[in-house]
Order: structure tokens, then sequence, then C-alpha cells
């Protein structure tokens, strides 16, 4: 059902602000029309022309602006130079696009005292996701969540996603069949190379393969996946590794299965507030179980993780004067 | 390293006997002459001709007969009729050459007895398995296990597969290395035209979309959900919702995250030798963690889970004259 995902809000939730993220595509058209539909009164339109397509990309804005006064609602448009962060941040395309959409997200918020920003994200898209990290070496399936909340500088966002569970196919149809009206290539204009064949190639040919819909098969495995972590959450709460104060205890953290102490060490380090925690250094801090091995392991940002007295602890920054 | 898997063995356990299933193909043919190289001298070598390739099929039981002799080896030559199999049990070809291949193993174990049996899955075959169970649905990555225990019957076998790490190229550049022969198409002639383009088709492609190699990254993904799973294991010991009477304590029950619910529940009922337990049926005998909810679901073979003084349990198979 097209609708499960922005039905079963109460009237409260529909009469109160939300962002929504609005790119001209027929995705983030669809929304906002199912949005409107569903009684959202109080929605205000984002929409970041990236400059990534020249003239198009204006068309875009101006497509979205239009829409948004059409329907009543205000209408925030802004600008990115998406290249320009590029070269001067290093990053992909992808990322610079992601970041600077993130960063003007959150003036919206701050702008219009609004934490929560609704997003058209579908279930093609999360198949997409899933295969991309997949073959990035994630750990198990990751996909996007249907509630993340997403930190940015000081400020907290909540983004949701209704449609994820929604074929991108379904919200054409339903646009189509109101005759409603999107600008096509609109969204996904900084997707990669790779992030495009694995929407365009690969899904396709795996529905055929299969005979059923590859997106729908993923998002079950997926979902199987969720409630593992789920469960992983539970584990580490459970596992009651730390002592009073908020050391590691080694017998108790030794005491559990090797998944476990992996689990609960990069809770640990993450609650610690340490970041690039890769696999490589996972296995060096498992390392610390060893009491042979040395006693301490450095971490980035200039901490280390040091075992002394059956306890592991995080050391702060050293003053190497 | 081609050689991890089957390497490590110490030298009591190279002595003892093993079964190795050899189909005369590069995979199995690799893997038989790294055991003989490695010291492995009680080998026992199955092969059962699946009829269902003709006058090749016969071609490769003799080959794979020469080749045992050659190497000084028991050689198990069995037969089967797996298309009659197919027809009288209703099986696809896939299952009832693999149904056979296992009834053809149990049998070589008895007459050796030997529970051992080393099979040659390869990296391929991994990433080629976890995506049909993908796509078939898999709740998370379901791939091959490493050791498997086999239960035919009453007869338990533990399957060993040393190679699941190792690309399937790299098993022919061994052999070609060493101007050692294989029959080609010897292997996988059963195998279902899905399989084969997932192989043929989607692996070579992602490989060449992400321009890594998609086996070993969906082998790291395996590899962490595995990790979940441990850790699942251990949450559901953990909960301790068992009574002393072995009945499910529904407060302990409720009281846990509902994903460690579900997970406890096909516990409870793996643990009671239900089968057919699938994601419908589970969703049904949640329904009873509400206390308002029929106080009984049936279950597959006649049994029922059923609700009463805050427990639940498993009832027998009921008299209905």
């Amino acid at each position: 059902m097209i609708t499960a995902g922005v039905s079963g809000f109460d009237e409260a939730s529909k009469k109160s602000r939300w962002l929504v993220g609005v790119s001209g595509g027929a995705d983030s058209v669809a929304l906002l029309h199912l949005l409107v539909e569903q009684g959202f009164s109080n929605l205000v339109v984002c929409h970041l022309d990236h400059r990534l397509r020249r003239r198009a990309s204006t068309e875009d804005a101006k497509f979205v602006k239009r829409l948004a006064a059409k329907l009543g609602l205000v209408g925030e448009i802004g600008s990115a130079d998406v290249t320009q962060r590029m070269r001067e941040c290093g990053e992909s395309m992808e990322t610079a696009a992601r970041n600077a959409r993130h960063a003007f997200f959150a003036e919206c918020a701050r702008a219009h005292r609004c934490p929560r920003i609704f997003l058209a994200h579908h279930a093609d898209d999360q198949a997409e996701t899933v295969l991309w990290n997949l073959l990035r070496g994630s750990h198990g399936l990751k996909g996007m969540r249907g509630e993340q909340v997403l930190t940015l500088g000081k400020r907290r966002m909540i983004i949701h996603r209704p449609l994820l569970k929604v074929p991108g196919r379904e919200l054409r149809e339903w646009l189509t069949a109101r005759r409603l009206a999107w600008r096509e290539d609109a969204s996904n204009a900084e997707h990669t190379v790779v992030r495009n064949r694995l929407r365009h190639q690969i899904l396709p040919l795996l529905d055929e393969i299969s005979g059923r819909n590859a997106s729908q098969m993923i998002a079950r495995a997926l979902e199987g996946n969720r409630a593992l972590e789920e469960i992983e959450s539970w584990a580490v709460a459970q596992a009651r590794a730390l002592d009073p104060r908020g050391r590691l205890h080694l017998p108790a953290l030794r005491a559990l299965p090797a998944a476990l102490q992996r689990a609960v060490l990069v809770d640990f380090l993450k609650q610690a507030g340490i970041g690039g925690v890769d696999r490589a250094l996972v296995s060096r801090v498992t390392g610390l179980l060893d009491a042979n091995s040395p006693p301490a392991v450095n971490l980035p940002g200039g901490t280390s993780i040091r075992r002394r007295a059956g306890r592991l602890f995080i050391e702060g920054i050293h003053n190497e004067e």
C-alpha cells in the first residue's frame, strides 16, 4: 500500500510543522501530494538546487517553487555549488551533494524551528543502497532507516522515510493516474555510475532471473538483519561488562562469545566518542583480551585504550611535551 | 591462500579416514589433490553418477575411478536415477540431485564407518548460494557453513568445506599450473538456470560494476551476519524464559525486545521438534503474547502451542475420536 507509511499519523502530528525534501522528481513530488492528501497542513517544501545540471537544475527549482505555491505551502529554495564543494572538501560528487543537502535541511530546520523532515526514499532506493553497501563490504546487510536521527553540528534532525517499502514504479503510477506532473531526472542527478548501474542493470536482471521482485526480497532479508541487530543491542546491554566506574571488566568480557566481545568493544568505543572504528581497529582492540599482548592500543584522535588491573579503559590525549 | 582450509589438520586427523566428494570437475579434483598433497592418506573418493548427462556422466565416473586408483585411494562409485527421483518424489532437479547425493554419502559413511566428508564448495558457490537465498526471501544472509552437521535418518554426518573462502578461479589455476586434469562440466550438471545465471551473469557484472571481487564482499557481509547469529544464540539462552518444567514463562518473554521474543519462540518450537516453522507461523505464535488473543495456535504435525496460567507449552497430538 502506497499510503501505509504516510497514514497512521494523528491529527496533532498532521497539524504540526514538517519539512519535506522535494527535488521535483517523481518520488518526492508523489510524497508531497500524498502528505497533502493525508491532511498534513503545515509542510515546508525544501528544495536544494545542486547546480549540477545547469539550466535543468534551475528549472527544477522553479517547478518546486510553483508547486509549493499552488499547494498553498511555504517553499524554501536553496542553492549550493556542489562542484566547488567537491574540490574544496575532496568529497565525491555523491558525498558532496548529500552533505550540501543535509546542511541546507539543517538551515531550514533552524529557520522554521522544525527538526522533522520527510524524505522520499523508496523500496528501490533501499535495495540499491543495500547492494551498494554489500559491495563495499558491509557487516551484514545495511540499508536506510525509516526513522533516522541525523546530527549536524550541535543540531539534531529526525529523518522520516515513509515510502521505504513502496516500489518506485507505484509512485509514478500513482502520479500518472492523478495526472500530476513531475520533473524527469530531477532526482538522483548526483548518483554515481555504480549506483545507477545497480539500479538499472542489476536489480532488473535479478527480477528477471528470479521471477520475483528483488527489491522486496532484499527488504525482507534486511528486516531479518535488523531483528538480529536489535538482539545485539539487547545482548550488549545484558553482557554487563562495565564496572561501576564505566571501565570494561575483562573477566566478564572474556566469558562472552567472541562475536559478542567484539560487539561490546565496538559499543564501548562508540560510547566514548571514538570515530573511525573499522574492522582492523576492532581486531587490534580485541587483541587486548590476551593478557600477554601489549597493554595499550592507539585510537584515532590521539587517545588510546589500555588494559590494567583486569580492566580496559580509554586514556585521554597525551601531552607529548 | 588456497591451502588455508586444508592445512592445519594434525597428523592423527590426516591419518584417519575421510570421505571426499569428487564429481570430476575442477573444484573437487583440486580438493582431492590438495588433500593428498597435505598428507591425507586414508581418503575414500566418493562419486555419484547422477545419470543426468548420459554418456558424459559415465565418462565422469570412469575418470574419478581412474583418478582414485592412480592416487592409491579407495573409490566408491555410485549411481542414482535423479530423473526418476524427480518424478517419484516431486522434487526439483536440484533438490533430487542433492538428496540422492546425500543418501549416497550416508551409504559410504556407513560402509566405511566414517561420518566425515570433505566437499569442494568454494567462494563463488558461496556467493551464489547467498544471492539465491536472498532472492527467496532469506532472513538476513544465509550461506553454507564451513562445518555442517547433516542428519540423514538416524545417521549424522559432518560436512567439511575447506575451500569456502577460495575463489573458483584459483582452483583452476592451481590445477593448470600442476598440469592436473579434470572433467569440464562434470560438476553443477544439475544446477538450476537461476543459479547458473547468478553465477555467470550477476556475479561477473557485480565485479565489473564495483571494481571489486563481489564474492569476497558477500563473504564479508555473511561473516557479519554470522556474528549476529552467534550473538542471537547467546541472547536466546540468556533470556531465561523457560520455567523449570521447560515451559515458556510469559512475563519473562514479554519483557524482551520484540525481535528476541520471536527468536526465543523460534528456538522453543525448534527444540520441540516442530518442522515447517515459517514467517507466518511465527507471527501467529507471537500473537499468543497478547493475553486477549485465542489461547492456542495449531502447529504442523497435529500439535499445538497453548497459553495457560502465564505459560506457553506444546500440546501433543489430539485424539479426535
